[in-house]
């Protein structure tokens, strides 16, 4: 509506747009986006563009502009780890069946370092290092690290002493989820037969998603397990005293824009020269399917323009008058004085 | 039943019983047993005797009559590990919001070791060592930890080579659940806010169930936890960078009966007078408040009659024609010929 608004306003006043525009609005964002990337695939021929500006997103949390060159990637794993083929009494079989929730404990635990460095090999080999824009970009960033400390309850946190915005620039591994029997006023007496976790790695630039996978599995098969991607058989079950169902749930590679280009310094210019001095990020640390236009040659900066409080994805979800009309007079910029 | 006939039986045949005698019924087993404790404390006054005998359980997987002379003791332990206050974002928090699952994982794993050897401090010194003529009794029961392994689909139990029948005869620690957010198509990318284990641990006899409790709950604290009985507040979030909330669930000791007492030796003989060679074990793996009848002084010796395979506690519990009869025979003969 910012964008309509900002065009109509244009309009108004006789100003002759500096750029040609398309438009492509993605209604299904809260419901997983489950359309976008096939609809992007489908349409590749009418995406050819010399920019993509996406407006997804908040503003920075101190009410400053922002504008964002990236976003990560992300692929979802499932791991089952499998004990005796039915759940058995813990009195009768406790010490000797082996108990897959113990086993799975080990594995994860295995998986990272106390300060959440991750061990697996190669983790962060394929990392497309920062440019000195990127870097510079960084230390240029506000930080509130110890604001959101106090406020979500957190005594330390991980990565070793490095600052949030420094740890989304690498790689992520997450248990997202566990599950194994019951828990609490449902727990039975028993050695369970399987135990799930559920893991999300975030990807950053210079990083295949299938390749990472690969990585995850191959680090959990030198962990002494059989890996397969199915229910094991009996004969499998009688063979190898480790077994591990690891799934790849699918997922995308990260993009990033460089900031030295022309066009990404020409966005920060008209964005600030509209609404003062913008926070510029290298990348979120969220995901959105960016690589479909990056593939098609484009450049994509993001330029969002809702408070940081919007309630996103929750209840009572809102835009500030104020971020609106600032968002229209943004976008009213770009559409008049981006050349480059 | 079988009691019931037998003593019919006797009667009828005007066979004199050797012994007064004092039945109890209990009826909730498969409901938990939740009034036997409170009613056996209760009456106690009733229960004087010189010597229990309890029916409960199968005779052994060759159908050879069993007496058996313990139960293990149980205790329920409930832990959960906090992350954020509440869940976050894994793409903008994850690599920096400490998570749960991931500190559970590797407190689980620090608990045993690869063969499954309990590493909290002191866990078996409390242990009473077995006398002779239970380590006879161990070396003479029949072995099908081979059979049992193939029919569960197991490679390779834990114990280090121990058989099932030496572990049982030693404290477990069991995870019989864990739970965190979500796995599968459920997962959500989130940072959870906390992390939950259930554990039983299955009691020897010399253990206290409160030291054991206190022996869990201090090492949890010595890998770095700050442990608790209930959720921690916002300024002790802030302070500990490991909160543990470590529920005692409760439990009773174990209670084991020598087997070289004359009464012991006399309930062997008779049982195996009316039915043939029985199995001889110090303890079952599960657990049954007998402390209750132990601390009244009463020895307690278990002389169960019904088949292995009647799936107890499930779907379809039977018991067999023919193990009922020689019940009644078992039952008959202790009737009319125990005497010590």
């Amino acid at each position: 509506m910012a964008l309509l608004a900002a065009i109509d306003a244009l309009r108004t006043k006789k100003i002759p747009l500096a750029v040609n525009l398309k438009v492509i609005f993605e209604g299904e964002e809260e419901a997983g986006s489950s359309n976008l990337q096939r609809t992007l695939e489908l349409h590749k021929n009418l995406l050819g563009a010399d920019l993509l500006i996406t407006a997804d997103g908040p503003v920075h949390q101190s009410g400053r502009p922002l504008v964002f060159f990236g976003n990560r990637g992300d692929i979802g794993i499932g791991i089952t780890v499998f004990g005796p083929v039915r759940a058995l009494h813990s009195g009768h079989y406790g010490n000797w069946a082996p108990n897959p929730a113990m086993e799975l404990s080990r594995l994860l635990a295995s998986m990272k370092d106390a300060d959440g460095r991750v061990l697996i090999d190669g983790y962060y080999d394929d990392v497309t290092p920062l440019g000195d824009a990127e870097k510079k970009a960084l230390a240029e960033l506000p930080i509130n690290d110890a604001d959101l400390e106090r406020e979500l309850g957190i005594a330390k946190p991980e990565g070793g002493g490095k600052k949030l915005v420094e740890l989304i620039m690498q790689p992520s591994l997450n248990i997202r989820g566990l599950r194994s029997a019951y828990v609490g006023e449902q727990a039975q007496n028993i050695v369970p037969d399987r135990a799930e976790a559920s893991l999300d790695a975030r990807l950053v630039r210079g990083e295949d998603p299938q390749q990472k996978f690969d990585q995850i599995a191959l680090f959990i098969r030198k962990q002494g397990f059989y890996v397969i991607d199915r229910e094991p058989t009996m004969e499998e079950r009688r063979t190898y005293p480790r077994i591990a169902k690891v799934i790849n749930e699918g997922g995308y590679r990260a993009s990033r824009t460089p900031m030295d280009l022309p066009v990404s310094k020409k966005v920060v210019e008209v964005v600030e020269g509209a609404a003062g001095p913008a926070v510029k990020m290298p990348t979120l640390g969220g995901t959105a399917p960016m690589y479909i236009f990056e593939e098609l040659g484009l450049p994509v900066i993001g330029v969002p323009i809702v408070n940081a409080d919007n309630h996103q994805h929750s209840s009572d979800e809102n835009l500030q008058l104020g971020h609106f009309w600032r968002g229209m007079e943004i976008y009213g910029a770009i559409l008049a004085d981006l050349n480059w």
